[in-house]
């Protein structure tokens, strides 16, 4: 049994307990959140997220540049209207650089010049510089009320840092 | 009360009913699911997941390319090694093309020339498309069990389509 079986079997149970409220339409007007992979933050109990909530957008940190073309079409053919963006403590990105891993990648023979990973050193300076890359992008909507947030893993508290 | 103040005073009600047991580590050997930002996908409750189960990167259309830095960084720091990809029934990424949505900015006088949103016709073919842009990256290590999926957003269910 693998975790990807033990996702399966999940489904099932989820399917099985579903009522019709459970399965909305989407609708315009929602909120995006934007936040990191990690798995100690399990979206729908940190933020109450029920089906029909909210828009959720998860890389690697929870930075803004990579989640920019999906933030774009969540604008303009979703008409979201309010944007979180929320990094958290004991980030895995705060313990290298890009150009380290580039290096580590490299030794093994693997070209990643051209990626970008956007590792960071401090994390409440990580919400506001996506802030301002939020900001200074032409192709976002700036009437939007967009706000940063860092996720304390330690306590699964929320503390505001910024808001645009 | 904007949705962005409810996720604030949801998250109070999280942290004021936190067990020990909910704030884990990070572990190495974990699951990554990769899906789609839509708002009918909870993915705690669709999967199953609890605080530590899953890294999860969520972008438009639940796509894999835009994924790659993130799967790197969790192959190469955290050690993850098994990947389920997870598009979705009824996904906005089917009603426009690329195309469509750069001409729609340009007549608005944004540039998106160079921006790539994964727009696609079929569902089930983009999983495809995206188990063999996984294989064909060597960047990501293929040893490591992959499978990709259809939810259903009209049912819930988890319906396997194709494994790496």
């Amino acid at each position: 049994m693998s975790a990807i079986d033990d996702l399966i079997i999940a489904n099932e149970r989820y399917t099985a307990g579903l009522a019709p409220a459970d399965l909305p339409l989407p609708r315009r007007g929602s909120l995006v959140i934007v936040t990191c992979m990690d798995l100690r933050i399990e979206t729908g109990r940190a933020f109450g997220l029920r089906e029909g909530d909210a828009y959720v957008l998860r890389n690697a940190g929870g930075r803004l540049a990579p989640a920019i073309p999906s933030l774009v079409v969540s604008q303009e053919l979703l008409g979201t209207d309010a944007l979180a963006i929320i990094h958290h403590s004991d980030c895995g990105m705060t313990t290298f650089t890009d150009e380290e891993l580039r290096t580590r990648l490299r030794a093994r023979g693997l070209d990643a010049r051209r990626m970008e990973f956007g590792a960071f050193a401090d994390i409440d300076e990580s919400v506001r510089e996506d802030m301002r890359a939020y900001q200074s992008c032409a192709l976002l909507r700036q009437e939007i009320e967009v706000r940063g947030f860092v996720f304390e893993v330690e306590t699964g508290h929320l503390r505001e840092i910024v808001t645009g």
